[in-house]
């Protein structure tokens, strides 16, 4: 109804589609662009286009990358015996702004999720096995989020590389360092507790 | 440095002009559209080119729309002797959800602003004037948003109106309906009292 017209209302369903937009929000982006000169518009969808035609998937780790093989796997001075297992793009990026990681990454674009019909085939961990043994890993580093299906990827992950000589583990989840007790949900306070390492 | 990639940076950049869009959301809906399959980022781009393509300026009263004059200025049965002069187009299309008003509106575009250099020119308050004595407006119904600079605009609009015959009112401001006075802020709850009508 906003404006009558079917272009508008396309264009608030393409943001609304976008993570974290709602409708009050998409209509005040999209009133923006369509207030604004018609040259911010046009340079907004050029950026899209720009970097959705620049972006590749890497071939190793299948990271977002503008070249393949990413800047990462490319990196002769990272330690390509180590990979840690991501969910998504923005995981390894967060990893990277900590600064101390120096192995490589392999991202899943997803979890494992039955229900919703996602399972090895889709994650593509034919690939991910291949890729383990051909460039002899030592250490797979499984950070998937800490939720149930993120467990259940790790667990998963895990069981599949058993029988092999690479070592699995898990990142650390506990008490965020300088947050206080207080702030910490039960869940992460009771994981904060069995995950307690011993000081030397 | 996410991706490390410039048209990356630049995307990102694009999204955060948009307003209520921090960096982090910025991040988040372009992770999303670089993930998405390509057909779904082109039809964005797609869609925010074809909406800035088909909507244009009315000539009579500035609002978005397809068609010159829009369908509101174009509709014989509105009053054509009243203007409702709202800021954004976002305000004509809040107070059509209404469903009461039957009149026509002006879109200023912004409001007066001497700080920004926002004078009477930039919001084309020529045009507005002329349309007023042209089309033989009775009334005009100042809807600027409650903000300092809001109420200096509906003050300049009374005040260079002053001598026509044109009637100038301020929409009223108070508490919300259905709300309750405890939710209301001193200022607005202050403005409700001052504002009081007598009961017939």
């Amino acid at each position: 109804m906003l404006l009558n017209s079917p272009a508008v209302e396309q264009l608030i369903e393409a943001f609304r589609r976008l993570p974290g937009v709602g409708k009050r929000s998409a209509e005040r982006m999209v009133m923006h662009l369509l207030s604004a000169p018609e040259s911010e518009s046009a340079e907004f969808a050029h950026a899209v286009q720009i970097a959705r035609a620049r972006i590749v998937h890497c071939s190793t780790c299948r990271n977002l990358a503008e070249s393949d093989p990413c800047t990462v796997c490319a990196n002769e001075r990272r330690d390509h015996s180590i990979v840690c297992v991501v969910e998504q793009p923005t995981g390894a990026i967060a990893i990277e702004k900590g600064g101390t990681y120096k192995g490589l990454y392999h991202v899943l674009h997803g979890v494992l999720n039955p229900l919703d019909g996602i399972g090895p085939q889709e994650l593509h961990l034919d690939s991910f096995f291949a890729r383990i043994q051909r460039d002899g890993i030592r250490e797979v580093i499984v950070a998937t989020n800490a939720t149930a299906e993120g467990e259940a990827t790790a667990m998963y992950l895990s069981r599949q590389l058993a029988q092999s000589d690479v070592q699995v583990s898990r990142i650390a989840h506990g008490v965020p360092m300088g947050g206080g007790l207080e702030f910490a949900d039960d869940v992460t306070l009771s994981h904060a507790m069995q995950g307690r390492t011993k000081i030397d």
